[in-house]
């Protein structure tokens, strides 16, 4: 939560970015896990919380540009529901910390917004990623729920805004980054054979939440690092594994930290966990090397996946030339992800609005396996937030479909990476502010390469 | 996950209590923090759960009971998805696990619900509690939101099975409760005045997660026991503050556990505490007393509330006939809730079809003050699972309110009341099974009696 006036310059910018129109804002409500009273923990949306800074459920916002207006929808607690909940700020009050003066009831908005729409005027609204929004669109605009597209002018005005953080959005997220560190260190210092995934998921929980900090994404934590989308910590621990962690701590502001780190079970990397380890280390360093203002993101994942097809060859893992290797796309059966993507109040910021409109100014994405995965690719500028995060995998499922596809023959070597397949996978990731002259680490160093790592095991 | 032959049975059970007609299942689907692809922890529906055991977005369920026909609507992971997510059984082998051999395109629901709805058969379905589920039965059946009351005979046939716990059950309840127990018990170690209330939410989530146990319901670790409705963690710990916690664990197959404590900041509660909390002892263990197979639930709040009536009557709190007091709602100024409710796969168990269907057997509650609270009334029968949490609290909002309303002047001394608007508030809370002759305590058992919990700290 800022001072009032940050929110009323951030609304005024997105008026002038705007210039006109009726802008409609849907915050989040609850969300039941099996009944509608036991709820997961509240989020706002972050849009909401961007310009009109109140996590609470129950509230809608519009803003006519044309005519300088700013509106929350919503209720004040009944007597009885302050004798449930305790005494707290009315609405209205809370309305006010962020200068809005104009507060109507939720049941309102509806023959509100019909006003705008009987007149022919276009509502512009946001591409809705809860089912709720969609009711909510559905009836308070009368649009079906396969019809809400969003609106491209209101997006962008918002991603011209949100790309570009401020000093003190930063300050936050550095918070956010230093819970993140401190969480990959616990693990770091507490993972043993013989544990089970959850475990190692508790403590760093518990450091999350004994900094007052939720979660920023579902923690991966896993013996399986080669299984990207990986949800799962039944798993126990054995001698020779490698454990990968992908995890992030999120403020009471609503910013984000994500972070990955790749530690043995033991408290050594054997020489193959070593030699791969190496390799990834160097895409990530020559990575955060090349950040610099006006260095197109995709540029330095390229870059990345270059630096790893050569240390493969050495391997005797792939051959060939590792720009055309790159080009084509033979690095994704290692590296079948992005390098980085932005973010802020949420950990990919803005993905609800669509990833093209965040990293990609619009323009299509790939459709090439590996590069299509990359969230970031437009030049970096000072202000930006973004994660670097290269990894190599050895997915068992992928090297048998792309070898009985016969993909990339001429760049990778089968009959070794046949012998990899019991690997697992390796990633590391840091958190960067693109400065006017380069780029800024943020939050504490977590250890990044082999010797880092086990100097805490 | 039970064996194959328990949900077969239950379904056939089912199919038996409710004898004819289309039964349609919702799952639940996963439900986006602030994007669609950062999803909260996923939770599948119970009743779901109950019949189908699978745990997994994107699926519905049909039972034709008249055709004797059990169907799963789903998709199969693509190649792409294996790829990103790992190896893992199909939703065939899932269905083949719980006895279900017709596994559908979920793309087919709305013409295979089409086939019964055109022939102007009506399909049976639950209440929906999630915007999801309202936007699936706008969409396959053509009924609005506003209209989707659910099914009276498919509810009353779904409570008549799941009130009942089997043994098997039974088991996964009690394994809920012990984790539950040691969350509870590792909160009273760590304690200590000066620690913020998340710090302690931190510890006993590290309990239930290193049991790879998730929560039940959001928990509750207060200075402010008096706000029954309480999920803020910020406050600092001062010596001289009661600490009031009600927390719980679900395993992995879903059954919940449920238990309150309340102990001091400091190592030994102050005298007017403990006075206060003796009285509550006594209201939760007359109640534990009573449990028994045909006792109606409301007897035992009656019960309890007539004994907290008499010990506030010794301390000059109260005063008149403790009979009359509660009869009329006086005793609800400091126990505002209920003294229990079911519990099982949900910790409110069922309350997504209602409370009078599940407590009730369908009759209306009460609409009084403190009693309209209570959330199960009828008489108890073997097989019941319940939780037993009478409290005392002193809600200085409803002190005031009450007191300016004049309300039962004959029966609260508001002089000496208001000397107690900063006590907070007691609770304990634990769960039992009712027997062919009495009851069971479920799980071990926590520190209940003011020494108890000295001895804790």
């Amino acid at each position: 939560m800022f001072a009032k006036e940050t929110y009323v310059q951030r609304r005024a910018l997105l008026k002038k970015q705007i210039g006109s129109g009726i802008l409609l804002f849907l915050g989040n409500d609850d969300c039941g896990l099996n009944y509608e009273d036991n709820a997961f923990r509240y989020r706002q949306d972050s849009t909401f919380l961007y310009y009109f800074g109140i996590s609470a459920p129950g509230l809608s916002a519009i803003i006519d540009v044309s005519e300088d207006k700013e509106i929350i929808f919503g209720d004040e607690l009944s007597i009885d529901a302050i004798v449930w909940m305790g005494a707290q700020p009315t609405l209205r009050e809370k309305c006010e910390r962020v200068g809005i003066s104009e507060v109507i009831p939720a049941a309102d908005i509806t023959s509100y917004l019909h006003r705008y729409t009987s007149k022919g005027k276009s509502v512009h609204y946001l591409p809705p990623y809860r089912p709720e929004h969609k009711l909510k669109l559905m009836d308070w605009l009368g649009i079906a729920p396969a019809q809400q597209a969003g609106s491209v002018p209101f997006i962008r005005a918002i991603v011209a805004q949100r790309n570009y953080k401020s000093a003190e959005e930063i300050v936050e997220i550095e918070k956010a980054c230093n819970v993140t560190a401190d969480m990959h260190i616990a693990a770091m210092k507490v993972l043993r054979p013989g544990m089970y995934e959850y475990e190692v998921v508790a403590e760093m929980n518990r450091v999350a939440e004994s900094n007052n900090c939720q979660l920023s994404f579902p923690t991966i934590a896993t013996i399986n690092g080669q299984t990207l989308h990986n949800h799962y910590y039944g798993n126990q621990v054995k001698p020779g594994d490698l454990f990968l962690i992908d995890a992030g701590a999120e403020v009471e502001s609503g910013y984000a930290g994500d972070m990955s780190s790749t530690l043995p079970a033991d408290k050594t990397f054997t020489a193959r966990q070593r030699e791969i380890y190496e390799i990834q280390n160097a895409m990530h360093l020559e990575s955060v090397k090349a950040l610099r203002p006006g260095i197109p993101y995709m540029d330095v994942y390229d870059l990345s996946a270059r630096v790893m097809v050569e240390g493969l060859k050495a391997v005797g893992l792939m051959k060939g030339n590792a720009e055309d290797a790159v080009r084509e796309g033979a690095h994704a059966l290692f590296y079948p992800h992005g390098l980085g993507h932005m973010m802020g109040l949420d950990v990919h910021d803005m993905e609800n609005f669509g990833e093209v409109w965040v990293g990609y100014n619009g323009q299509p994405k790939s459709t090439q396996f590996g590069r299509k995965s990359q969230r970031l690719a437009i030049p970096l500028e000072p202000g930006f937030v973004h994660t670097v995060e290269p990894g190599i995998y050895f997915i068992p499922q992928l090297i048998d479909k792309w070898r009985s596809e016969k993909n990339f023959t001429d760049f990778i070597c089968y009959d070794k990476v046949e012998t990899y397949k019991d690997f697992g996978g390796i990633r590391n990731e840091e958190d960067y502010l693109i400065t006017e002259t380069g780029s800024r680490r943020l939050g504490k160093k977590i250890p990044l390469t082999p010797d880092e790592v086990e100097a805490l095991r």
